[in-house]
């Protein structure tokens, strides 16, 4: 058979190389088609990938307690509603909270860490699929462990903004007043990098699904800002470029975690300025049915 | 040429057959290879998951207003750090939100309209990727459309029961005392259908990408919790299952928004009971560095 084919191939060479043509640009055509939809990370977040995905297709209830196989189930007790809230009620929390703006020009004075300790903590009373506290929250007060944070972004944001990406996003930021410096890395007392985790452990060693992963500890994080508003501390929801698994890999976070967010906490230096920004009206993001 | 070519063909049948049954193995290989990474739902949330994608693998700075190309800049502002916060800080912050649990037994007791739109309001001071607010929140009052949104939920969950899902699942969830019948969906007072956007619209009516819409929008539902815990009201955070594409349907949604959560809103029943559970304590959730 080898001979047969190898002596045809040989002779009608023409043909070899029409049909290898052919080959070729049916794939390159197809990559072209998929590139769209697929990962390029994807030797790095395959796992979460694949379980985000599952969440995302199949969709269901994420009380604080329900659908989690692996869930240790307990007795069911009565609850009587909120009862602890606001003197002000919702016009004193929505007067809080559009007092919040994201700043980039954080001051290094210091705060006292119990106050973003217990921010954290306000954070993990968030509900989560199946009850699976899906989250690690890092907190960075170490200097050095800032300066080698603020490295590794630096050097990310450095190609993003010279090489990765267009011209005109270049152009268009420039108005933003950012570039790739970012001192708050490392002039802000303290760094909270935001870990969702893909998967966990049950008891017995077994894999865990965590589902809702991402939206759980996406919730988390709104908490954790509104946390930090009521204390006085300000922040920037920043999820670093490219940077995931080397801060990971810095911090020795296993596998399944994942970074979402980083947050640097502290108050505006004296010049800080942000942008004018507004906010959309209640008309704009709700409909009444 | 295409004559030359066809007799080329014809005359060799043997190499073509051979030619593309190569073709055929390569495709098919690479199929297989690629197929665990792609969407299977591709034809409905194809546009959504090429922009989640984009966010995902590329990661940038999600301020109130970074990275927008479509982003009209303005003004720089001083801001002097959070000027509104709780008198009793973030002690007062943790203990109400500690205090709040998801409940499934919610009562019709009436609930001021007011108080839920401000709610919706406070989580729309939200952070988004590039400020582009990326969210609408379809609040439901009518009795009607509650009625046909419990329809669409319970039909999707009975066969997520009975069929769907896996026996040990069905069985797992026994304890947590839920099933297919949700009645809170017509009894709670309002219904917050909570829709991320994909996409949006310059003002030249170009499409814009919406980056991390997934991550900001559910940012934006931690703050409504909050908000909805700090009127003193319940909630429950939901996700149902493959209900999305009727839901929207029903509330008459566009293209470009996809259902992420939704959550009944009222008071709890007079027997209302929830699990005993316990949240993860600091230590468990928090790694300092």
């Amino acid at each position: 058979m080898l001979n047969i084919e190898n002596s045809f191939f040989l002779q009608h060479w023409e043909i070899v190389v029409i049909s290898v043509s052919i080959v070729y640009f049916i794939l390159k055509l197809r990559d072209n088609q998929k590139s769209s939809a697929v990962e390029t990370n994807q030797q790095q977040v395959n796992d979460e990938e694949t379980i985000d995905n599952d969440a995302k297709d199949g969709e269901v209830d994420t009380g604080d307690d329900e659908l989690s196989p692996s869930l240790e189930v307990v007795n069911h007790i009565p609850y009587r509603g909120a009862s602890v809230v606001l003197k002000g009620g919702v016009d004193e929390f929505y007067n809080m909270v559009n007092n919040r703006r994201s700043i980039r020009m954080i001051s290094n004075k210091p705060v006292d860490i119990e106050i973003v300790k217990k921010c954290i903590h306000a954070a993990g009373t968030s509900p989560s699929g199946a009850h699976t506290e899906p989250w690690t929250f890092c907190l960075i007060k170490s200097a050095d462990v800032k300066k080698q944070i603020r490295e590794i972004i630096e050097a990310e944001e450095y190609m993003n903004y010279k090489q990765r990406m267009s011209k005109q996003w270049t152009a268009d930021l420039k108005p933003l007043r950012t570039n790739h410096i970012k001192e708050y890395l490392t002039e802000a007392p303290y760094l909270i990098l935001v870990f969702k985790q893909a998967f966990g452990f049950k008891a017995n060693g077994e894999r865990k699904t965590h589902y809702y992963n991402e939206i759980s500890t996406s919730i988390a994080v709104g908490i954790l800002l509104s946390a930090l508003q009521s204390a006085g501390l300000s922040s920037l929801t920043t999820t670093p470029l490219n940077c995931g698994p080397a801060l990971r890999s810095l911090l020795n976070r296993p596998q399944n975690e994942k970074l979402l967010v980083l947050l640097p906490v502290g108050y505006p230096t004296d010049n800080c300025e942000v942008p004018d920004l507004k906010r959309k009206g209640l008309d704009e993001i709700m409909e009444i049915y």
